[in-house]
C-alpha cells in the first residue's frame, strides 16, 4: 500500500478539517472546489475547479482517486450511480446520497419502522392543508432537497400561508409534518466502515436558532436511558441505509418518544467538538470508515464538552479579534478562511471542562471575544428566517 | 488584521506538524523547502524551492511573511540577522540561533551561571586529551556544529581514539565532557512571545537509543522537586537567551543535580505528545509564540502521554501496515510522508493512559503494528553510532 488519495466532491470547511484529519495519516487530499478561495484549497494537497453537476467532472475528478467522499450532498445521486457503474468506489454511495432528499428519507424510514414524525409529501396547497386540518396548526414545511441550515424551513400558521407558499415553490416536494413539542434536539454521529464495522460517538444535544445550530454539548443532558435508545436508533439507521465514513442522525425527542428528523451522510456540525474533546475527531473516522481502516476511539476525553459555532455578522472578520479569543482559558478556535457575511458559519470554538456548563461558558467567552454577538438559543422548534410575512 | 503569513524555513515533519496545526487559527503557512516531495511541501498553503544557505533566497522568501520561523537549524544565525536588520520579524532571531552551536551554547550557559556538564571546548586531539587526564576517559565529544540524531557524539576510550577523532574532525571544534552518570534524561518545552510571556510543559522523560529519542514519557517520573527545578531552569534558559515560539531544553538528571545538556530552538521531538496530550500543542503554541499571541494552555489532558518513534527499516514502508495500527486501541498514528531510510524518523505514535505504562504499551503495540522492531531504550548515555571502530 502506498499512501492512498482520497477525492472530496466540495471544498467547504467540511473538507478543510477532514484534509487537516487526513495529515496525521500520510493520506493525500484532492478536493473538487467551485472556486480557489474555498475554504479546503489551502489545506488539501490538491485542487481542481470544476462543477460536481457535471458527469464529465466527477469522472476525470474520480480518476486517480482510491476513494470519493463529499463535502456536501449537492451531487446528484444519479451521477454518482453512474461512477460506482465504472467501478469508482464512492463513499457515501449514490444510494445514501438519495437519503438527503427529505422526502425519500422520510417515505422510506417510515417503510422500515424508523420512528418519523406524522408527515405527508406535498406539492399542492390542498395537501398541506387536508394535513393541517387533520393534525392542527400551525404546521412545518421543508422543502424535499436544497434545505440547510434553516433555509427551506416554514413554519405555517393556516391554509393562507400554505396557499402563498406552495404557489412559491411550484409545485417542489415538501416534507409536512406538526409542529412537535420538542424536549431536545440531539445528535448521534455514527461512523461505519464500507465492510460493515460501526462505532459511534456520545449523544451530542444541539442548540438551534432559526435553524442553524449555534450550540453543541456533549454529553447531551437527557435521561441516559434515552441516550442508549438514540444512539441503537442511529446505528440502526446507519445499518439500514449502508452509510459510510459519518453518518450524523439528527433527532427529537418529545412527550411520545423519539424521532428522527434528518440524516447527513458526512461530518457534521454536530460533530466538530470531537477533534478536542474524543480520543478520535469525526474527520479522521470518516476517512477511515471511506478507507474501510480500523475505526478509532470515539469515547470523550473530557467530563464534559462545549462548542459554539462562530456566525457571521456585517460588522467585521472574527479574525482580526483572534488574539483575544486565544487568551480565553481552554478555548479551541477554528476559523475556516471564509468570506464574512451575516449568518455564514465562519468557525467553531470548542472547551472542555468538568461539566457543561463550565465548557460552554468557555466556548462562549471565546465566541465573544472575537465579536460575535450570541444568540440565545431557544429549545423550541422556530424558523424565523423561514415564516412567511 | 487579515489572516497571518507564517514563512518556515524547512520543510521536514516540524513543518508539517505546524502547518496542520496552522489550519486551525486560518494562519497562512508558506514553507521554503529543498524539493517538493519534503513533508511539508504538501500540506502548507504554499513552497517554494530554495537553498537556505544564500541569503538572496531568504530575502526573497521572507517578502510577504508577516513572521519567519524555521523547521530545522541549518541557517546560518549571520543571514538571519541581516534579515533583521531588513526589518523582517524572524523568531527565533539570530542570536538565539547561534546557541545550536554547542560550543557557544556551553561556553555562554556556563557565563550565566546555568549548570552544564563540566567542558572543554577543543580543536586539537591535545586539548581532549588533557581533559581526559584531568576528568577520566571515557569522554564524550561532540561536534559543535552539524550533529544530529546521535550523529557527531563520539564516545572516546582513551588518548589514542581523541587522536583518531580529531584527526578526521580537522580543526572542526568540539565539546568534551566526561561519561555522565545519568539517571534520566528529561526534556521541558517553553513556548514564549516575542514580548516575553513565557508557559511551560509537563516535564517529558526521554529515552534514547544511539542518540536518538525512541520514546517519550509525560510526566516524567522522577521526583516533582527535581521537576519543579527543571521547568524553572528550562525557563530561566528561554528568557536568558531571548527564545520566541518554542525552545525545547534537554536536561540531565545526574547525582550532582540538573545539568542542561541541548537546546532545540523549535518544536522538538520531546513535545510531539502535545498534539492529543495537551490542550494546546507545541506547534499551535509555536506559532502563537512567534506572532506574539496569547499562548494557550499546557497542561495534560490524561494521567499519562507517551509517544514511541517510528524508526525506517529497509524491510518496508510502515504506511502498509497501517490499518493493523489503526485496530491498536487509543494509538493515535503520525506518518510523515517521508522516503522510508533505514534509522529515518518516519513518525510516531502517542497514546495516553491512567499511567504511563499503559499508554507507552497501547503506543509501543500500534508501531509494533506497523511492522517496525521496538529499540529497548537504555537510560545509560552511550552512541555506538559514534563510537569510533
Amino acid at each position: 500500500m502506498t499512501a492512498p488519495v482520497v477525492g472530496i466532491v466540495g471544498a467547504g470547511q467540511l473538507a478543510r478539517m477532514t484534509s487537516q484529519a487526513a495529515i496525521s495519516l500520510a493520506v493525500v487530499t484532492r478536493v473538487l472546489a467551485r472556486d480557489p478561495s474555498d475554504p479546503a484549497c489551502l489545506t488539501c494537497t490538491t485542487f481542481e475547479i470544476g462543477d460536481p453537476g457535471e458527469f464529465e467532472t466527477l469522472e476525470s475528478f474520480s480518476r486517480g482517486c482510491d476513494v470519493v467522499t463529499f463535502d456536501h450532498e449537492q451531487v446528484d445521486p444519479a451521477l454518482v450511480d453512474e461512477l460506482e457503474a465504472l467501478g469508482r468506489q464512492v463513499h457515501p454511495s449514490g444510494r445514501v446520497l438519495r437519503f438527503s432528499d427529505k422526502a425519500h428519507q422520510r417515505a422510506e424510514f417510515a417503510a422500515r419502522g424508523i420512528p418519523v414524525p406524522e408527515f405527508v409529501i406535498a406539492t399542492t396547497a390542498a395537501e398541506v392543508v387536508s394535513f393541517g386540518d387533520v393534525h392542527g396548526w400551525p404546521v412545518v414545511a421543508k422543502v424535499a432537497v436544497g434545505g440547510y441550515d434553516g433555509r427551506g424551513v416554514f413554519v405555517l400558521d393556516g391554509p393562507d400561508q400554505a396557499e402563498t407558499l406552495m404557489g412559491r415553490l411550484e409545485a417542489r416536494r415538501v416534507v409536512v409534518e406538526p409542529m412537535l413539542a420538542i424536549e431536545a434536539e440531539i445528535s448521534v454521529v455514527v461512523a461505519r466502515r464500507t465492510s460493515g464495522a460501526c462505532v459511534s460517538y456520545p449523544v451530542v444535544e444541539t442548540r438551534q436558532v432559526d435553524g442553524i445550530c449555534v450550540e453543541t454539548i456533549t454529553p447531551a443532558s437527557i435521561d441516559p436511558e434515552v441516550a442508549d435508545r438514540a444512539t441503537a436508533l442511529a446505528r440502526r439507521v446507519a445499518e439500514s441505509i449502508g452509510a459510510t465514513g459519518i453518518l450524523a442522525v439528527e433527532l427529537f425527542v418529545t412527550d411520545d418518544g423519539l424521532v428522527v428528523n434528518e440524516l447527513a451522510p458526512r461530518p457534521h456540525n454536530s460533530g466538530h467538538w470531537t477533534i478536542e474533546g474524543a480520543v478520535t475527531s469525526q474527520f479522521e473516522n470518516h476517512l477511515r470508515g471511506v478507507l474501510d481502516w480500523p475505526l478509532g476511539d470515539t469515547s470523550l476525553v473530557a467530563p464534559a464538552v462545549a462548542t459554539v459555532n462562530v456566525l457571521g455578522t456585517n460588522s467585521h472578520d472574527p479574525i482580526q479579534h483572534l488574539p483575544a479569543a486565544l487568551a480565553v482559558e481552554g478555548a479551541r478556535v477554528h476559523l475556516y478562511a471564509k468570506a464574512v457575511r451575516e449568518g455564514r458559519k465562519l468557525g467553531h470554538v470548542t472547551a472542555t471542562g468538568p461539566e457543561p456548563e463550565v465548557a460552554l461558558r468557555r466556548a462562549r467567552a471565546a465566541v465573544e471575544a472575537l465579536g460575535v454577538p450570541l444568540t440565545p438559543p431557544s429549545k423550541a422548534l422556530t424558523s424565523k428566517n423561514g415564516v412567511l410575512s
